[in-house]
């Protein structure tokens, strides 16, 4: 089978592999139909954090269970599925609270796992991890479209909000214009946020973030948007969500923090080196909640709304490509041409 | 009058200095009976941050009220009242929900208004900022000894624990054995935490933890203490108090910390340069809540506590000196032969 695989800095290419297969009585073979490529994945694509070469990418499976193990009782071979970018077991101390993340088995796709940007993965518990799309839905391309984001940008941002504290009637500010900022956006108009401050640099984003709920858009940079966002808040927001990673990102989140709020930070931190936030969030009170998503906690509600047709996270994708087209999705993700790039195997 | 004076690094003297008179109607003028030396005075007295020279020292004060302006109601001339280390008006918005230390009008003692450490203080915003003792305690020194940590570390400690979200039956871990991490000790027993693992360097103060509530102490460094705290914990606290401030302790209580746990931190981050802390935040979902203390919100529980008997942080003191043994005050808790001075002026 083919899949992409990371061969060095900006050197993506799909080739060919094994085949998965079952492993364990817990597994599922899934063929891949829908997956993406992650701004995170941005970070090792430009050589920015560690990666194995050659090292298989992707971590937003989406596809059609082939095969399952012997223990597996939640699928069965047809079903349309969708997986959390973690793998997780379902029954450990930290998968029975809600913090997939930290579940003892397991990690991630790609790096411990096949990565998801290939036609076949192998699923390691397949019940603690693979999510089934009702099959009224399961060939609907619209609503597969609309769910693929659940396998990570659209939960990531639900957990910037859900962290930040969001609720009926708040007022939040976002920070960052990336796919995941604007999920938050989404997250936060569908908690019921009164008033939705998106900060970006990006137009064209920031125009997408306005569809999705945002009831105001700052599009300066430094001391400017923090100005702005401030005055719009009249004294700073008691909801933020971070969803960058970034050193600058982290200050600004906390410098529009109200005194007592809170930050609720979903980037991966890879860029945040000195810790001058911390001393904002001292003086003024501010917390630090979130942290990597626990996607698998979310998926079910939201996959509800989007089943209902209240939730649709799909327009953060402005690029699609098929499986031989995704080094062209991570230039176009990288050089900023697409917020999001979908993969259609 | 008499009060101390710092003048440079490691140079605190006893010297002549105006009167206070009251200035606006709101204010109070105060003759301190009690103060003490806190720890978070040594990072500039170490030279290790900013401070005026001359400038008056000291944010702990406890004395009679010895003269009232014609707005204030709620003290008068005769009460023993104590302060907190924060000045507040008690009528904004951050009054009002409690988060006494970002009032919008003012700051602190030492720096801003008169320090503690002297005879007398104009106490601005007496109504929002005084604390009045019950009369028929007024004059019982156990008690105003008991009561005048009250006015900084004892609330700083309950701070961390509130913050970590201690709750009856929990485990948690404490970071620091100075003042505040001991008052966090007492302060976890206090809201029923059941297993307290106190983390320091000092045996001698590693003992007064176990006469606050301590079950269990480790004071190793480094990577033993936190494998020894892991191990006592079972795999990480889900609450834990930082009760210093500095980088390694940063670090220390988010590698302690459990997945989904939450560090409440109250030590001035005065010496915490690099983020490392934050990539364990995020990746265990490791919430960071706290910061300076809002003191007043907490002094009126604590002091129901302390005056019935059963909440005493006074053993914190292991030196006492008077005003002009202020400068030794500081020369001791320097060179770490006190945990905590009590000034009786």
């Amino acid at each position: 089978m083919k899949a992409a695989v990371y061969h060095g800095e900006r050197d993506v290419r799909v080739e060919e592999v094994p085949d998965p297969e079952i492993e364990e009585s817990t597994d599922a073979v899934v063929r891949i139909t829908h997956t993406a490529v992650c701004g995170s994945d941005l970070w090792f694509y430009r050589g920015e954090s560690d990666y194995p070469t050659p090292g298989r990418t992707g971590h937003e499976p989406m596809g059609v269970v082939e095969e399952v193990g012997d223990d597996v009782t939640s699928v069965r071979p047809g079903d349309r599925v969708l997986a959390p970018f973690a793998i997780s077991c379902g029954e450990c101390e930290f998968c029975r609270k809600g913090l997939y993340t930290s579940c003892v088995e397991e990690k991630g796709w790609a790096g411990e796992h096949d990565g998801a940007q290939g036609e076949k993965v192998r699923a390691p518990f397949a019940d603690g991890t693979l999510v089934r799309v009702p099959e009224r839905y399961a060939d609907d391309e619209d609503v597969l479209e609309s769910l693929l984001p659940l396998t990570d940008v659209m939960c990531t941002g639900h957990h910037a909000a859900v962290s930040a504290g969001v609720g009926p009637g708040d007022t939040a500010v976002v920070v960052g214009d990336g796919a995941v900022g604007l999920c938050g956006v989404l997250a936060a108009d569908r908690l019921g946020a009164e008033r939705i401050v998106a900060m970006g640099h990006h137009e064209d984003r920031l125009e997408i973030a306005e569809e999705f709920g945002a009831t105001e858009t700052v599009a300066a940079r430094g001391e400017e948007a923090v100005e702005r966002a401030t005055e719009l808040t009249y004294g700073g927001a008691n909801h933020v969500l971070e969803c960058v990673g970034a050193e600058s990102s982290m200050d600004t989140a906390f410098d529009v923090a109200r005194p007592g709020g809170t930050v609720g930070f979903v980037g991966v931190p890879e860029g945040v080196d000195e810790a001058a936030f911390l001393e904002k969030a001292f003086r003024k009170n501010v917390g630090l909640e979130g942290g990597v998503a626990p996607v698998r906690k979310y998926v079910d509600d939201l996959m509800a709304d989007v089943l209902q047709g209240t939730l649709d996270p799909s327009p953060i994708f402005t690029k699609t490509v098929d499986l031989e087209g995704i080094p062209e999705g991570y230039r176009a993700m990288d050089e900023r041409d697409a917020v999001k790039v979908l993969v259609k195997v």
